[in-house]
């Protein structure tokens, strides 16, 4: 899985790439089979909405799921990492499932993920990225990505540290700076069916409305960071800001359909 | 102004009818201009969001308002509310500028009006409806008014009373029932200019998400209701539902342009 040069130069200006369907049907009900299972966990790595019990975010999902623990290290995913952003060593910063539940799920307020990273875990430089991994459908109902098209131009923004709006404390920009950015740059959010990948700079401004709808909206994310970039504080537990720094080593292409006939009992 | 047959067909069989663009940009730019004035003041018909300063409604507008007072009467929404209620005879229960203002605008939860005005009014019968204008564009971002096509048809749906989503009481509807009516008739959200209008039955289940868009999406809503369909319950200020029954007087259709050249001073 490489990424053609129109593609490197589209991700390097708008500071996002959208790849529809990159997973198969198959393999996206491999994984979906594990989901409902996991998010039922009371465990500290299951973070629950505020006010509710639906499930906001499963975090460290590579350390307690085999089928996650494959999808990790996925060269689907992890090769175009290493190809933006210029090094075959990376490490997992952070490997999630973010829930934005049927009915319940909340708001992410615009926000820098690098912003996070370098105020709570001083990661020294943007060096990092996103890959999201659609495991439910994105609609224009159910809170998909917003983002600032070429945002991650301007840099890390100032940020204010945002512990009340929801129940995941986050380093969040002002409204005077996020009507210039959009002034500028519009708003998007790419919509597509399970399997979709999209992959985002680290200092790319984005956000998430609410879900009102009966469509759950799961996304799993990779953050993946340079290894010669590993973070420095260790203010948050580790499964948030993983202090694991050994590199990623990629599986076949077809883990996870392996994955789920290794499992099946055999025929008779 | 009088809808086309096939347009109450539509109505009927939907619950809604969508008129993109069905006022003028001079138009908008009279009531427009009304808007910051009024939502900066400080008074019981302005209902703020919970936990912000930012505005949420402005209710009765039409009484404290001259621009408004206008549009309250105006032909171009007066006449299809009788075509479609099939009287001429027709007040305004309720009549208000729902803000949904950039950054802090928030949710409406899922509901049919006529379940409000049956609960907390006693509208004997589903004999009014609603007309928004939109006094900003609504587009995908910036929680547009979402509709499940045909859920008019089930008639009022049990409801529990939510006094604290927002700052607004409500008679909300149960997840379960939504999820069974959006699987019948999917969930759409038009989408326009300024000057476009919707119509859409009382008992046509509806939503928004939050806005954390720089873009506030202003809405003026008409609630018509037939004369002979009068409310018996006056539990709620008479600033949100309306307790004088006389029926409207149409203006001519230029009302709005003539009320901005009238306060013109005149040309030397």
């Amino acid at each position: 899985m490489k990424l053609t040069p129109a593609q490197i130069a589209e991700f390097e200006e708008r500071g996002f790439l959208f790849l529809p369907s990159l997973f198969t049907a198959e393999e996206m009900g491999v994984l979906n089979a594990e989901v409902p299972g996991m998010f039922a966990q009371t465990r500290p790595e299951v973070v629950r909405e505020k006010g509710s019990d639906a499930p906001r975010t499963a975090f460290y999902v590579q350390t307690w799921n085999e089928a996650f623990a494959r999808l990790a290290r996925h060269p689907r995913l992890v090769e175009p990492g290493m190809q933006l952003l210029g090094s075959d060593r990376l490490y997992m910063h952070q490997f999630k499932i973010n829930a934005k539940a049927a009915f319940d799920g909340a708001v992410w307020q615009w926000h820098q993920d690098y912003g996070t990273w370098y105020e709570d875990d001083q990661m020294p430089a943007p060096k990092a990225m996103n890959i999201a991994l659609f495991l439910a459908e994105a609609n224009e109902f159910n809170g998909p990505l917003m983002f600032i098209p070429r945002s991650h131009r301007v840099g890390k923004l100032a940020a204010g540290h945002d512990v009340t709006t929801t129940s995941y404390p986050l380093w969040t920009i002002d409204n005077a700076a996020i009507t210039r950015l959009v002034d500028e740059g519009g708003i998007v959010a790419p919509k597509g069916p399970p399997g979709s990948v999209l992959l985002f700079h680290c200092n790319l401004v984005h956000a998430s409305g609410s879900n009102l709808t009966p469509w759950s909206r799961w996304i799993v994310y990779l953050s993946l960071n340079r290894c010669d970039n590993a973070i420095r504080r260790f203010s948050r537990p580790a499964h948030i800001a993983n202090r694991d720094f050994t590199p990623i080593e990629m599986l076949p292409d077809d883990c996870l359909v392996r994955y789920a006939r290794e499992r099946r009992p055999a025929a008779e």
